[in-house]
């Protein structure tokens, strides 16, 4: 049972992202790493390299150690996973203890755990991401005749519609989407140097070579061509398909805020009861979800600049800093987004068009908003006959949504 | 009792700071927050606008709410404070409970929190880092006589001393010690719109304007000269000094790594036994604090360019975003230096230098390493003869240290 | 004449400072470095330990090189003094030229140059910004009592006067200024290694212990007490001290945009004609400066962040690359400050609020806007009744901008 | 002719691009925004839309403007394209100048000029990339027998190869190339507020909405689905796809630097008579191009962050400040790999391996580099005995490098 003095985050200054969290959580860490131990374990045991036993030990035992603990534990020697071994060969004992770990290195299972985490979040992500896209196309869809004016630059510019509004927010998250699934999530496994020569003392070349692959297949994530220890790009990418869900995520908090600003009140997020409330003014409805998105917006972009920075500074056949400083990193940016997109969730569930607000704004700038169209044609018409194509590209949006 | 579920952070994956960052923790943050509203209360009627025992049944009361229950409950509103509100009030009930947070704006409690918070770490943070100094200070004296090559781009150039060397990573110090204490530390308090019109409808102009020093001299913080709510100088010139003083554990950290590598060993880290351990090969020790002090470099300069980022977005009279992207990294940047700090102390005082290998080293170029001189004088000496002011440096970096 | 071949960057993507940076320009940097070598030499010569023909001689030849030139010459050596020291000494011939850059490394000299490049344009940008404060103090002034809705998370909240919103950017202004003011800018002198040894064997140690603190005096800038080739603090609080002030940018041009926003409209940009014009749209007057402003907002973070970045990789007596890192960051956020402040200036000489706008929006929320007071009081009475100590915190920031 | 002030950045502060960057110089800029309004008009023309004659006339016009003065005059509206417009329809005169932009916005064609700019430096740095592939391939098959100590986090840790370590570099290059290859960088085309409405007045919707993908056909971009004036993924992508470069970059930079420190000396730049010379130490000889490109390395993840930061800025139809902070930020980074991938070349081009300090680096650990061996065999052997699958590896990368 933990003690309150091994919280240091149980989510009190994130509330985009308490709740929903837990998939990356240190408690799911420190599974995750359980988990690519026992895998790797039953890897060298498929490969007649450990005893059975040794696996089946392993299991058994499951995940032994307190996180906190870990965490003290592991400033001697930099890394979570030294004393997590120990811990784990302490339960098993015996001659099986000693075939937990052999010839990986700790960052292998490290790095594979981080990957195995991000494979977690990801399917969380992308049910939740689903729904908003559901919301933001049926929306779309049912806006699409709904004119209202445009803005460019803060100042009115030519009429759109809300249908397009919609599409253009559906498209963002698509794309988001697409490069959090074109995302590969390799397992890691090299050993001390690189070379996997302990597998290869072990085992031989042959079956040595083929383990990093077996590894990756035990836990479904993609096999490595080559070890990675130095060579970031699994996780930059990762971090920049993370942070590309962040911008879609602040820019549709960014939009929903700005247009439900009392003088434009075209939008409005609505929720439970107390939904938006102030803590002194009781006739607030504040877009509370499109703020914390666009508050975790804001905070993405630094941490995925970390793994970049942290990637060219890898040196050696292991780094001395480099990798350690992206574990918070990249795992904040997974939080942010499995976290936030159950944010967007609720906020796609919730909203609102004020049909007369959206009139009363386009009436603002009266014949204004024709006024490209009259130096084209000479006359002014009416907002819905000078909409251009947003019909089309709300289709082309909601098509591909659908696709 | 927290459930493992609650905890999402106990620092598995920040051996840097574990187990010295308790005063930043979550728990340390509720309890600031709890610290605040009572400080607000006491002063309220100690201006005799609230009465005495709404006070008595606030400290009373103490710290009622769960850090995760409450994140959970933040997200209906966008901050920790409204539901923490309706925890206080529950708990005191009657007619006391009205006079908690009354006048107040959550952002005023949440910002004078953190600061709360960033006081007690730099006081934390200071003792540890005095410590250091210390070691610091007795490692360039001892060293003063130690010739050593130096090295820029990475190549030996003229002869330098251990003492200077030292005594550089101690300006360093210094620096980031006198920029971390230069940084004022306000309480906030501004009201809902920055106004203090409530407090002003209760007490009155002059009674009013004396309430945001009072809040600060209660709380041991610097009196605002006017609310902060969207001027936020205050938070980016605490992360500014927060990531100079990471940039020093940075610089010190990068040192000892590159100079301790096995063809150099210049300088070694010690520590108990077990200390810079591997997991797989017997024979290594590796320099794992310095390896940790510099992954903490690598994270803290992005975490404070989002404190910058959204002080530029600021808007309104209290912002829709921008404010609620500080709390984490501003508290991530606090654990950095607390943390960061006592990883620091160890280091330090368990630095040893092998002075046959600056021998050695310095040999390896042999004359070359005299070629300024050589050309200088057309003879080039020997290399105790050419370290310039390097003493006088040193005593320059000794006294500033004790002064 | 240089070719259009040797233009990089001429203003062309930057339009928030084109114009208004001329003294960070690559001339002003090399005419800087030049300013600097002749310094130095000027220092030896009082010092006695050059002839002072060498530094009559060099003052004759001024600036010789090519600034793409001598860019280009760089890359075989890794910076630009190097060359530019050739043609020097190339253009002042005979013994004198030896006397160039003797006992100085490099670094000394681009770290002085930058500094001094640095005093420059913090002189010009505080002239452009005083301007600014004394726009603002105007119109905060004026519009002490124009009430207003105060808005906050976007909605409107109680009310607040216009006097009070222009108090808080002349705040925001008035930090930016105390910050930039209270950077310390010192000349760099260390030599090859930062022992000062080639000098001391000159010259002795007294005479070259004097030089560091003579050169400075000679350009203006700060003595420092000991070299700081990789101790990076005064390179990184300036860093800091310019985001400072591009985040005050950010803060009125974020503002501005928004509530010039055509539902809102309270305040307008104003400028010659063509200010704020479409490509397309004739109705259309874009708060083109507020725009400019945000944009430099939004860069000037992630620069800054370089800097730190930089500095906590220092290694060795000359840093490897990190030190490399620093010069275009630290040149592009002088522009910034010192090209936005001219738009800054621009923007506040043009400034002009719509009262009508201001008293319809403030009526929108009717009764609501003081449901806070009705809260308190029971009865809702009139904005200009609740606006609290709104008018004390505008004497207070003007007394501040007039201290 | 250009005068002197109107170049800002001629290289000076930019050795590690300075020479290389001419395809994304301010002239190249200009030159792809008058390539791109032609191409537009090209297509009106092919449309049937614009008349013949008005394409002729343009062409003929070419580019007629000054950079730093369309710059100055880009202030008052914000961007660069409107001064262009002007000067371009002033050129051309007569009837045909109504044509030119007609129903595109300024950001359709400063946002296609920067794709194009980036197409164009793509090219480039493919090019000059494939040359530093091949010569990391020679190198890695080259020395796959050779045999070396490996270090992870700094220390010692078994032996590795020589052609691993090249085939590591290689792999991290091929990942930088692949996601370069990958990014699509699409022409835009959504007229004054993304709905294409003045093309379609102006031909229909059919022809309408056929115009995107012909300016992209024009143009040798790719089609954009929908207009893309907020949804700013292709400029992330493009961004973190060139930040992944300078990762590699930053990796083999700093790689080179480690194992060139005068106590390592693995491995040595060479370069023309004065490569890597000091300015007052005649025997050193620095890794400069290394360095170099390590500064890159450590300055674009900033770069790139502000692009994320823009993306999740951007509100309404087309955004406020957001827009205009990407295209410095994009210029930059493109500059960094099209300049970076120049010194690269010349790197990879120049590099030395000296066998006799591998050999005696590895002889230093003597027995310890193979202590993970002796663990699981009880006896040490030859270091050349447990590489693993160091050579299988260099395969892999090499015929991916030839693939």
């Amino acid at each position: 049972m933990p003690s309150a003095d091994d919280i240091f985050d149980s989510g009190l200054l994130s509330p985009g992202t308490a709740g929903s969290d837990a998939v990356v959580s240190d408690a799911a860490v420190l599974a995750a790493l359980v988990d690519v131990e026992l895998a790797y374990l039953r890897t060298l045991v498929a490969a007649g390299i450990a005893p059975a036993s040794a696996a089946v030990a392993l299991e058994a035992v499951g995940v032994v150690s307190d996180a906190a603990d870990v965490a003290r534990r592991a400033r001697a020697t930099g890394n979570p996973v030294i004393p997590l071994i120990a811990d784990l060969r302490n339960a098993v004992g015996g001659t099986d203890a000693a075939w937990i770990h052999r010839g990986a290195t700790s960052q292998d299972i490290l790095d594979t755990a981080l990957m195995l985490i991000a494979h977690r979040a990801r399917t969380e992500s992308i049910a939740s991401l689903d729904r908003s896209i559901d919301a933001l196309t049926t929306l779309a869809d049912a806006h699409r005749s709904t004119v209202a004016a445009a803005r460019t630059l803060t100042q009115h510019s030519t009429p759109t519609t809300w249908g397009l509004r919609f599409a253009t927010w559906l498209t963002a998250l698509l794309d988001a989407r697409d490069g959090l699934v074109a995302v590969v999530l390799p397992a890691s496994l090299g050993g001390a140097s690189g070379t996997l020569a302990a597998l290869v003392e072990l085992a031989g070349h042959e079956r040595a070579a083929s383990l990093p692959s077996a590894l990756a297949a035990e836990l479904g994530l993609a096999a490595p061509p080559t070890p990675w220890h130095v060579v970031r790009s699994p996780v930059t990418r990762l971090g920049d398909a993370l942070v590309g869900v962040t911008d879609a995520l602040g820019l549709i908090g960014a939009n929903v805020a700005t247009l439900s600003r009392t003088e434009i009140a075209e939008i409005a997020e609505t929720g439970p009861a107390g939904h938006g409330a102030s803590s002194t003014m009781p006739q607030k409805r504040n877009p509370a979800a499109s703020v914390l998105l666009r508050s975790l917006s804001l905070r993405a972009p630094g941490l995925a600049s970390t793994l970049h920075v942290a990637a060219a500074a890898s040196v050696d056949e292991r780094p001395d800093g480099a990798w350690h400083a992206e574990w918070p990193a990249l795992r904040e940016l997974l939080r942010m987004v499995v976290g936030g997109m159950a944010t967007l969730d609720e906020l796609t569930a919730g909203l609102t068009i004020d049909l007369d607000a959206v009139a009363a704004n386009l009436a603002i700038t009266g014949d204004g908003i024709l006024a490209e169209r009259t130096g084209l044609t000479g006359s002014a018409g009416v907002p819905a006959t000078y909409t251009g194509l947003a019909e089309q590209f709300v289709d082309v949006a909601i098509a591909r949504a659908r696709s």
